[in-house]
């Protein structure tokens, strides 16, 4: 699929879509859909140039053929409570056809170039990678 | 619409789907779509019942008119990092068309039930809350 198609699939309206079936019917050939959701807190929150420049690398991230969505966000306006974290600056939301491709991400050479240019700017980054229960 | 057609939604296939778009063009009315996820460390990790009651009670979540997607999951196999965090047991991502419409998912009383019939079997849950950056 060309980049623009891609690029319009990821961003297809609320109404239309739905992230990655759980149910056993939907299971893209080769395994079951991955989502891959990290969280990075900033060396320096309080710089929009820091934040603009991690999202501006994560935004490379989407010409990788194996990412099938990707939503980059910062902490959401909700309620404050006990269990909520909202620590972090920037998340990054991926959803893969599988875990294999999730692997074939990690090794490419773009989320390799992502990492070399912008690992400087995070403290630290935690992972949570599932699959349909 | 009816839950037989929120139901085949939430569960349409990876290559036609989306989640919540983050670009300003396909904001729902009323705000930006709201990512909600959740993870669940249970009091009782070793114990499969506790887990099938959990995810029994998240799936009666599917109910809730304004959850617009929900995918219930456990820790997928993917490699050991140490940014990697797969300690918990199950987890909830939720997609919601605006802050205003997780807060009507907090107070409603669907929810409040599965916390007061469930609540007992984790003993640790932490909630991102993230929109569009």
């Amino acid at each position: 699929m060309p980049p623009v198609d891609r690029r319009v699939l990821l961003s297809s309206g609320l109404a239309a879509g739905a992230l990655a079936a759980g149910e056993a019917a939907a299971e893209a050939p080769g395994g079951a859909p991955l989502i891959h959701h990290v969280f990075f807190w900033l060396k320096n929150p309080g710089s929009k140039a820091d934040r603009d420049q991690l999202i501006a690398g994560l935004e490379t991230l989407r010409a990788v053929e194996v990412v099938k969505q990707l939503h980059i966000g910062v902490p959401a306006s909700t309620e404050k409570r006990d269990v909520v974290d909202n620590s972090y600056d920037v998340s990054e939301l991926m959803v893969f056809a599988s875990v294999e491709d999730q692997k074939r991400y990690q090794d490419h050479p773009l989320h390799l170039k992502f990492v070399a240019d912008c690992s400087h700017l995070w403290r630290k980054v935690v992972v949570y990678d599932s699959i349909s229960a």
